[in-house]
């Protein structure tokens, strides 16, 4: 089988959509330099700064196999398996086990599951906490503990809910129950680790929390459910591989890029829908919009002119959503671009029995598969879209598994890494998050003197009106 | 304690944001004429057309008690109970699950859950009716099947694919195991439940997908699962009881609709992002996603002149996606209105214990809780928002349980119909999703004559070129 993920963005082009709604060829001709240029930035810089998740492909041999002896251990001795992270340690995890493992995985009979339970708490709802201690049995659990700071308050804070319940019912030996990952040097979580004795970890230099998912991050988690994690870096190697061209019609994530920004920048599409068509890519969903959203969210260019960058990514589910979302993508603003994501051959395949012969509007269905029922509804969407001159794209999996989402992920961070080139702007910092955590620790009451400042500051803020609540 | 939600709009506002990225009390008063005529006009339409749902809360005695029956018996039979359904027949009921039930419900053991282990089948992906089959017990599971017209192909099919499975394996009485909720007289469902004699609930005329949760659609799965459904309808009547005034300062979902309208049709906010901090919360977003959405994209106002009007919502999660979504909040356009929703009570308490006292910024989280670390992030973010001059609101909900939550789905039915007013375009019908399903039944090769056209109409697109396709 073709193993390759394909782009088609005919749908975004002026030959489909007319010229008013669709991009030219002129258009495209003339983002040729800048394309250009954006792909030379990246590949002179890979590897270094914060591009290294550039080179996860190819420098892991040895950690990828500690991983995988560690992994073995897990599966064999634990029942249950929480992640404790959140943001870029917690999507990648979470999108990849729901696309590579049963839709059902936890209520599978551990005999039918190739790894223990798995949970992401990537939350600090106190009733989530609670929840998670119902289903769980502490003396059968492994926990991940994934922070490169060790600093990160909704981690830390549950690193010392669960270390308390350990300690409390497993006692000595409680810290044979912990993995970590986190920074090889700096912060918190290393010294623990070190401290008590964890099994360990690291997230190498040059590697972001949203482009973490190649690293340990996301391949410790993987491998202790069972997956892949040698065929998804492959695949991240296939994609990088396609990714070596300056000619934007050669290179696939430089042309997804050169799209968005056109669409977003010069043609005010300022929202992109992800919208896989088939559950087990649900989440993948969720992973890209941090990526594109943290990466491209903007205030400064790098030569330090103002901006308000950023295309807003949202989420949808096909077919789920057209009974939900596809009205406004049809017939609302022309602010939206749609990409699809295409699965051309599921792992299952459902009949649709004969039945209700009296109903022709159902009994047509009668003989054909669920298979043939999602895609030809893909089509007929992406068809309505096209009649009412909306831009979408495809991208398509052959199928989902271990080398094809390894190639869809590398090439979504790949086109992010362009689209910052192209908008000038740092794609790998996160400053827009500062003022919130801040204030937080301010209104908590951290006695540290750094969030004086904060205290102070947020003294200025108006006083909130009875009559604006209502 | 107060069981009212309350709206805190202060953060939309000038005397907040400052009047270049606020509302001003003049923009108010110019809509207050508007306003008061889009209250007039819904109230005195209240029942009539497709405002049947206004009525849900005060009409349905009997239908309650024969659910709460019906509900019982399933709650004392069976191990699963299975929703087919799509769009409206499935979000409220999952919201509401998610809501008011444990966040593990289907992991717990039977003695611990208030009913059957639950599911919605919103999709027809192949691989995901494989995996339900790979869960449940067919002769222990009950089928609700929710459509109106019962020519929903998605639910329909799975209906086919369903009453086969159960025919082979439970024989006859397999129709016992069915409850159909559809039309009282129209369509293929409710003809299928005379001939079978399925336990049977019909959605009111007047009441369009999308406002269905209040009747039969959202209270039969909501009783079988234990929820309190007359807590929730009374929930709707005493918000329905808080929007008889047309001074929006007076009406909560007034107000809403007229600061959306301003923030979207004036100021360019194009995308609402619905984002409850709080995971029993999160599908409510979903919930609100579908009704916005559907409700609001449309081409063309009541008088006939075109438009393109809708904003898009787009759902999030604190503090989740504050590692994800934060920074282009705070950092780029200034496009958007968050829409926090915030929980006073929360039905649990994690407290955080004492421990890493050698690091200063893990050890000040010992001795708070989640409880108070949960809501001082959401406030930070609020802060950073309100620096960052973007618009915000706050929806308070003093506990989720059934009544706050049937206030809050009544309150976003009410400022959506209010919004339709507003906008003058129909929020209550869907044709925009029409193209789509006629190109589908096309592709398919359904023969029926009335496909013809489409099929015609399909080969007038541009050929696919391959220069596109990398």
């Amino acid at each position: 089988m073709e193993q390759n993920i394909r782009l088609d963005v005919n749908h975004m082009m002026a030959d489909m959509l007319g010229s008013e709604h669709g991009i030219t060829k002129e258009q495209l001709a003339a983002m040729q330099e800048a394309a250009a240029a954006a792909q030379h930035a990246v590949e002179a810089n890979r590897g270094k700064g914060w591009l290294g998740w550039m080179e996860l492909p190819y420098n892991q041999e040895e950690i990828v196999s500690k991983i995988e002896e560690v992994a073995a251990h897990v599966r064999a001795t634990y029942e249950y398996f929480v992640v404790l992270g959140i943001g870029g340690s917690a999507l990648g995890p979470i999108a990849v086990h729901q696309a590579l493992n049963h839709l059902h995985y936890n209520e599978l009979p551990a005999s039918k599951r190739p790894g223990p339970k798995f949970y992401v708490e990537d939350n600090i709802d106190p009733e989530r906490m609670a929840a998670l201690f119902d289903v769980i049995e502490l003396p059968k659990t492994c926990f991940c503990i994934i922070t490169k700071s060790g600093a990160t308050a909704e981690t830390m804070s549950q690193y010392l809910i669960v270390t308390e319940a350990l300690k409390a019912e497993v006692g000595e030996g409680w810290a044979k129950q912990i993995i970590a990952v986190t920074d090889h040097e700096k912060g918190n979580l290393i010294k623990l680790a070190k401290e008590n004795g964890f099994e360990t970890f690291f997230i190498p230099d040059g590697v972001g929390g949203r482009f973490s998912e190649m690293c340990p991050v996301g391949l410790v988690p993987a491998a202790c459910c069972g997956i892949d994690i040698r065929a998804m870096l492959a695949g991240a190697a296939a994609m990088d591989a396609r990714c070596k061209s300056d000619d934007m019609m050669k290179n696939p994530a430089l042309l997804e890029a050169v799209l968005q920004y056109i669409a977003s920048e010069q043609m005010g599409r300022n929202v992109q829908v992800m919208l896989p068509y088939a559950d087990s890519l649900k989440y993948m969903a969720d992973w890209f919009c941090q990526l594109w959203a943290e990466s491209l969210g903007k205030n400064v260019k790098r030569d330090g002119t103002p901006c308000h960058a950023g295309q807003t990514p949202a989420k949808a589910l096909g077919v789920t959503d057209q009974h939900s979302q596809l009205q406004l993508y049809n017939e609302g603003p022309f602010d939206k671009v749609i990409t699809f994501i295409k699965v051309e051959n599921f792992r299952s395949e459902t009949k649709i029995p004969k039945g209700c012969e009296e109903f022709k509007d159902v009994a047509f269905l009668g003989g054909m598969t669920h298979n043939t029922l999602i895609e030809a509804e893909r089509q007929g969407t992406e068809y309505a879209l096209y009649v009412n001159k909306r831009m979408n794209q495809t991208i398509v999996m052959p199928e989902v598994n271990a080398y094809t989402l390894g190639q869809l992920m590398f090439f979504l961070e790949m086109a992010t890494a362009y689209e910052g080139e192209l908008l000038n702007i740092d794609a790998f910092n996160q400053p827009g998050v500062e003022t919130s955590k801040r204030a937080t620790y301010a209104i908590l009451g951290n006695t540290d003197a750094k969030y004086d400042a904060a205290r102070q500051e947020m003294t200025g803020r108006p006083a909130f009106k009875a009559e604006y609540i209502l």
